[in-house]
């Protein structure tokens, strides 16, 4: 990896660091974490985002409560509040839940709380590392097989919202077999969604992609289809916040439109995650997923930066027109290629995923 | 209708008067067009947009530049210069070639020839208008029979860019259907797609039905698959630029997407046209309709009104990000649920459109 810098961190006062990914591509800002209520309104006010990111950010959550708990001599409640408030943060990534459960069976065998959810905190970060980098190593030969195809022309990638290694801590999901295939010398060049209304493909997908030196177009949203039809598009690979049974998976919304275009056009659509985004209790991801409904603002005003030099929202319809805001939408199973998990590529079919992970049968 | 202003009137002094719509919904700025460059350049850069608007512009456009043939005692090339001009001024509109083959033909047969231009231009205009009217009138039962089944509940429609009277002259093509039921009491709610790059769903839509007060709800391009995945919505409408003899259908960029989810959703996709953007000369639209590309700063920076009432461009990804600026896309007419003309509603296939314009066999 070319970047010099993680997503989450840690410092020597045991003070949790992130980037505030709202300010970008436009400027890095460090925002600092010394309790669990500044961990949880970082998720909620999305200045960290992405499944795994959220999660990681909810472990530490955990350990900040628990130091809070013995610094000011708070009751027990103290910390079934905080994992009550981390747990209602954000509605959708099944990672914050995943997260939370481990830091809760942490705790529970711990005699030493504070040191315990230290630990485990940072084993959550460590892991998810080791995890996204195995995704790009079973990615990897997907991009292979198209570039020997395409004699030395670049692979086509489209990806939709940001499930990057701003999303993760490093890595990132989908642009693990990317990075790995541009270290390895093949030629990729990206599609990158906007993805509106918060436009992470444009703040954040782009600005990774340039740190690392990949290759890489913005496009508006509605773009890729016709990019779909014209043959310009080789392999479409999304991340995903939740991923059923049945292999449904919501991600950003916006993604279902784009898994349609890639059907229609022969074009291969896989979906890269990390096992902790699987919710093996649900089937039906249409029905069962609770899809976040968020700010009608963030549809009505588009933030950006100004001649000015300013990052500040603008009005781009009538005062007053309402707006819808739906953060997800679910893509069913019958439109995913394959999903690129940390143990290899599987069909998005319960079958499919106990092959891999035969634990949860 | 209940607004009082057209998108394109003319002055006691034969000029020509035109809404900025670069400005909507924030100011409403009225442009005056003197000679053929001034029409010329309202088309390029959108001042203008909508493919009966850009025609009546062109149209007018040939009036202005034989009365400054006649002014300016300029050559009869003066004149070929302004229809090559005109006709190089936007690639895919073909109501544009269509109203200048028609200016042609007037001046072809006139003895006057400004009163041959200035009557024809006008001639043109009120066509459209009544054009558009007739669209509402044969949609109109659609949108009836859908209210039918409904018990009272809003008729939900969705559609995606401005195929509304700001792109025409009156009542708009997809537009005229919706204010022509909500005259009759019919309950219609609209959902409007942002229309990004250039935000015509959120500038323009969202506006004029604001002043028409129809209720509505502006949702990122991102969304409508999701609506129709929870029978959120009853029907699409959408507009098109060209239509060709096989029934494919070049609209703005996005609109395939939607297509494709109201097919996966059974919900009926209409496209409302008058019978100018019909192109009977090709018959593949995904081969055969040239697709503009535009500037890419149009999707680098996003156009709204600032807190301080500025109407400024605000930058969304890195400055040295690159980005690709598709105008349109071609919707094939297997996703077509029919064609709303000013004679009727046909098949989108050549038999369904010889059916109600035999002339074109």
């Amino acid at each position: 990896m070319s970047t010099n810098f993680r997503t989450i961190w840690t410092t020597p006062e045991r003070d949790i660091e992130v980037i505030d990914q709202r300010q970008l591509p436009h400027e890095f800002v460090v925002v600092k974490l010394k309790t669990y209520k500044d961990a949880d309104l970082a998720i909620r006010s999305m200045t960290v985002r992405g499944a795994p990111l959220i999660g990681a950010t909810a472990a530490y959550g955990v350990f900040l409560a628990v130091r809070e708990l013995i610094e000011k001599g708070h009751e027990g409640a103290f910390l079934d509040e905080a994992f009550s408030t981390l747990r209602a943060s954000r509605p959708t990534a099944v990672n914050l839940f995943w997260a939370l459960d481990r830091m809760q069976a942490a705790l529970d065998e711990a005699d030493d709380f504070l040191e315990a959810a230290w630990n485990e905190a940072n084993l959550i970060v460590e892991q998810d590392i080791e995890t996204c980098r195995l995704i790009g190593v079973h990615g990897l030969p997907l991009i292979e097989a198209i570039a020997a195809q395409k004699n030395g022309a670049p692979v086509n990638i489209l990806t939709h919202c940001n499930a990057g290694m701003l999303g993760c801590i490093e890595w990132g999901t989908i642009t693990s077999p990317i990075y790995q295939a541009v270290q390895k010398g093949i030629e990729v060049h990206v599609w990158v969604d906007e993805t509106r209304p918060r436009n992470q493909g444009a703040n954040l997908t782009a600005y990774e992609l340039t740190k690392h030196g990949v290759k890489h177009t913005l496009v508006v949203d509605n773009t890729g289809g016709h990019l779909m039809q014209h043959g310009m598009v080789d392999l479409v690979i999304v991340g995903t916040d939740r991923t059923t049974r049945q292999g449904d998976v919501a991600n950003k919304i916006g993604t279902y439109l784009k898994a349609l275009a890639a059907k229609d056009n022969n074009i291969p659509f896989y979906v890269a995650l990390p096992s902790t985004t699987l919710d093996m209790e649900i089937n039906d991801g249409l029905r069962e997923i609770p899809i976040e409904e968020r700010d009608e603002n963030e549809v009505k005003y588009v933030i950006g930066k100004s001649k000015a030099g300013k990052i500040e929202p603008v009005l781009i319809c009538p005062e007053t027109t309402p707006a819808a805001n739906y953060g997800f939408d679910v893509t069913p199973a019958r439109l995913v290629s394959g999903l690129i998990t940390e143990r290899g590529i599987c069909e998005a079919s319960e079958k499919g995923i106990l092959s891999l992970f035969p634990e949860f049968k």
